[in-house]
């Protein structure tokens, strides 16, 4: 079926209004009309072929609610009329270690990106959510909980995940001192369930004008990372840290910050960092990591949780014909935290 | 006491005779005789003062072999004729949780070097094994098992410790698949242990020419890192890589040989590495880390082991004499795999 989109034909142009084509249901799929999707870094880094690879029209869009609206024969768990979700993911193996494991983000012949990920069932290339409709395999829709807010609940799905997925890990609990390094998009949800989990939760910043907006969000404390000082204060004191740092940047000083045996985990630079020393680790037999997104049996965790929790992202919503304004002001960090298009607007 | 030992004043001369100071027995103190000493690269370090912060006169060693020759009146454990060992430390606080949790190596008030430390007696700084004697806290003196041989025993107590401690705490068990990076001190223990402990063992090198010896130290298999196609089979495939490069190196080639959630551990290079890549820890969860020597409780565990299993390092013997152009020997990398000193040849 041919649904509206918006996106680009190459990497040089600015989004606009495409047609489409989406798959006729098969057994296993839920159709899904999109009301929400959020506006991601890595939607601009895939337009803008940042990482090279990128796959012309680029549809962008992994944080996608919406509600069923019909549903293939052997599909199980939803129903028409229910608000369902859908994260980076569409697709993988289900055979491999990591796809036994629930964590189909690691799967070994590569997960299928929601958008320009390799589809299985065109041939072609996945078009993410920038569109008024989606068809997706069962296992890879979330269930969203009624009570909380759809438009703050979108986020959820990538930066969300992003975050929750190594605080869950490696066993974030009551009474652990948790730094949050960096408040954006991951960052401002790091610190929401760093807090819900009942973790000391400190925010680690260069800009000491982030200190309000980060204790509002649920930081105990703030960390200015260029103050030598109190750098030198919290030495060896930390449990964790989640590094959504989404840049090149410098690992030691935040070594420095982590107990013996305990783990600063990146979520948001893959590009390569400043050289690490190897004292950095040795000493203290410290741990650097990475998480990527979550698997969706811990997706849909994450959402029952925040629906216990009442905890969804803070959003600016947006039509979709201002989208391209809107990767404007996320290029130079001008949003409190995400955008949402409201894909009503499409129609 | 006064006793005959070799070192330096400045950095910039060769070893040579000197005379030093050793303290009066306390009542928890050993005064061992020592037999044998083992030169570790950290020798040469400490001599020249590459590192910064070396204190003079250097007296180096800390891989010391020797007997007991008179124990202090509360010393339990020991008795006159013994034969015991001194390795990296010969104090700590003893009361941070490292220390409580028998990893001296990591106390919060920092180790005290057997060579080169805050030397809480003599307000000065420690002197190490290329002595006559040594006078050591009774907690720091190890069991040497009389049924092995004491020259290959020395090395153990710097460069068989710091393979095996990571071996431990990792957890390494019969069927892992272990990679040892770097065949030298280090890497022969590296190899020797991972094989007694179940593991099956690949040796990872540039060099096609250490295939042989790495094969008799007990690898299964040699993995030349320079080849790709080679690199490309291993690929997510490993338990565990213990990395002895002690030179500046690029870690990314090696995170791709991991499995997901395993771990690299360095326990050789200490300073700024290459640029590692956010994407190389956060594709697959994977973790670096490093170690350093071991507790002593550990360290009589391995050397308990080693009893066991007849296991010791490959040797070189010297006489004190020749101490500078084995030197010049270890760091063109020409010993296989350590030079130990006969301390016989002082007297």
């Amino acid at each position: 079926m041919k649904v509206k989109a918006y996106g680009v034909e190459t990497p040089e142009e600015n989004l606009k209004p495409l047609n489409i084509e989406r798959r006729q249901l098969t057994a296993k799929d839920v159709h899904i009309k999109i009301e929400y999707c959020g506006v991601c870094h890595s939607d601009i880094h895939t337009v803008r072929n940042d990482w090279g690879g990128s796959k012309y029209p680029v549809i962008p869009g992994h944080e996608i609610i919406g509600r069923v609206v019909e549903v293939g024969s052997d599909v199980k768990n939803f129903k028409p009329g229910q608000r369902v979700g859908v994260g980076c993911m569409v697709d993988s193996c289900g055979t491999c270690p990591s796809c036994q494991d629930d964590l189909e983000q690691f799967c070994e012949e590569r997960m299928v990106g929601t958008y320009n990920g390799k589809d299985k069932h065109s041939g072609g290339h996945t078009y993410g959510g920038y569109s008024q409709d989606i068809v997706v395999d069962e296992h890879f829709v979330l269930n969203i909980p009624e009570n909380i807010d759809p438009k703050g609940t979108a986020p959820l799905l990538c930066a969300g995940i992003t975050t929750w997925s190594p605080l869950k890990h490696w066993n974030i609990k009551k009474g652990d001192k948790v730094g949050v390094i960096g408040l954006g998009g991951l960052g401002h949800m790091g610190i929401k369930f760093a807090n819900a989990l009942g973790a000391h939760v400190v925010m680690i910043t260069r800009s000491e004008s982030k200190s309000k907006d980060a204790k509002s969000l649920g930081a105990h404390e703030v960390l200015i990372s260029t103050d030598k000082d109190e750098m030198k204060k919290h030495k060896n004191s930390f449990d964790f840290l989640l590094n959504t740092i989404p840049v090149k940047h410098d690992l030691n000083p935040y070594l420095s910050l982590l107990k013996r045996d305990k783990t600063i985990c990146l979520v948001g630079a893959i590009e390569p960092l400043e050289p690490m020393h190897g004292g950095s680790v040795i000493a203290g037999r410290k741990r650097v990591s990475g998480s990527l997104i979550g698997g969706i049996k811990e997706t849909q965790e994450m959402l029952d949780f925040c629906g216990e929790h009442n905890i969804t992202c803070d959003v600016e919503m947006i039509d979709i014909q201002n989208i391209n304004t809107a990767y404007d002001r996320v290029t130079s960090s001008d949003v409190k935290y995400r955008f949402v298009i409201d894909m009503e607007s499409l129609n």
